[in-house]
């Protein structure tokens, strides 16, 4: 997110992510997906990323597109309509790596209300946006966070990794 | 600040800074203060630290409390009425420490808007608050900026301290 808290501007444009991008500099991404076998991503997120051009990378994990109209899936993605805390449950209930939720401000939202988040990782961009679409909007739950580790790279991004403590 | 950015919370409460207090262990408040010889305040952050039973203890600087209501001084504090923009171009015309802005998203936004604000230091206190009062309000104006470290303590803050950038 931007230092005032978001995640892509008015117009839903993400380029601001372009300040730090930086060759060979994927910010920890390829090790932290090698500890995740599922992915949730919201349905918005993942027309986002299609739209601009991108593949879904990760058809060697079992991904969960959270939408509220069915629709069929898309190889081993799935579109995903039900109880978002009963997927995070059963998912959960089984052996198996981490969830990773993908992006989707209401999603975040959702699990965190639900205290279903474990770990935050947020990377913030050295930029004040002034406007757009909010990770945390007004009127959520209070949620104690303890911080893991702070990463500071040439670029100004500086990552935050927290594990949300249970109450 | 709230990683979710709030400055207080929905009862205009600062209780969460609790969690970062330590004894010995100020943030690195002393040395900071030593660069600055001039203060403005809102006066809601004033008034606020006075409730609370604080003293505001910079009687050897220039204190500037903003407000919209004319009042008298109390001792070398002025309560300042006039624009702000004006207040700061005087100030920084003549020779001197650094300005610090002490807290007041309302003055943040009326400084950061009219490109006055050289450098942010930015705690981010491991809570997410869920709602309260944000420093950085929506429908702002887009800054860019240099960071110039980031900083983790023991109890989990993080001190972001950035350059704007000047375009």
């Amino acid at each position: 997110m931007s230092l005032d808290g978001y995640i892509a501007d008015s117009n839903e444009s993400l380029d601001f992510l372009s300040l730090v991008e930086q060759e060979g500099q994927d910010y920890g991404y390829t090790e932290f997906i090698k500890s995740v076998d599922t992915i949730i991503i919201g349905r918005k997120t993942y027309d986002k990323v299609i739209s601009m051009g991108y593949e879904y990378p990760h058809t060697d994990k079992d991904v969960y597109i959270i939408t509220r109209t069915e629709r069929p899936a898309i190889g081993t993605y799935k579109y995903y309509t039900g109880n978002l805390q009963d997927l995070v449950y059963s998912i959960k209930s089984k052996p198996g790596k981490d969830i990773y939720c993908d992006g989707g401000a209401e999603i975040v939202t959702e699990l965190l209300k639900n205290h279903l988040v474990d770990e935050l990782i947020i990377s913030v961009i050295p930029i004040l946006l002034g406007n757009g679409i909010r990770l945390f909007k007004d009127g959520q739950t209070l949620q104690k966070l303890n911080l893991v580790n702070s990463k500071q790279f040439d670029r100004g991004l500086v990552q935050l990794h927290y594990k949300c403590v249970t109450n």
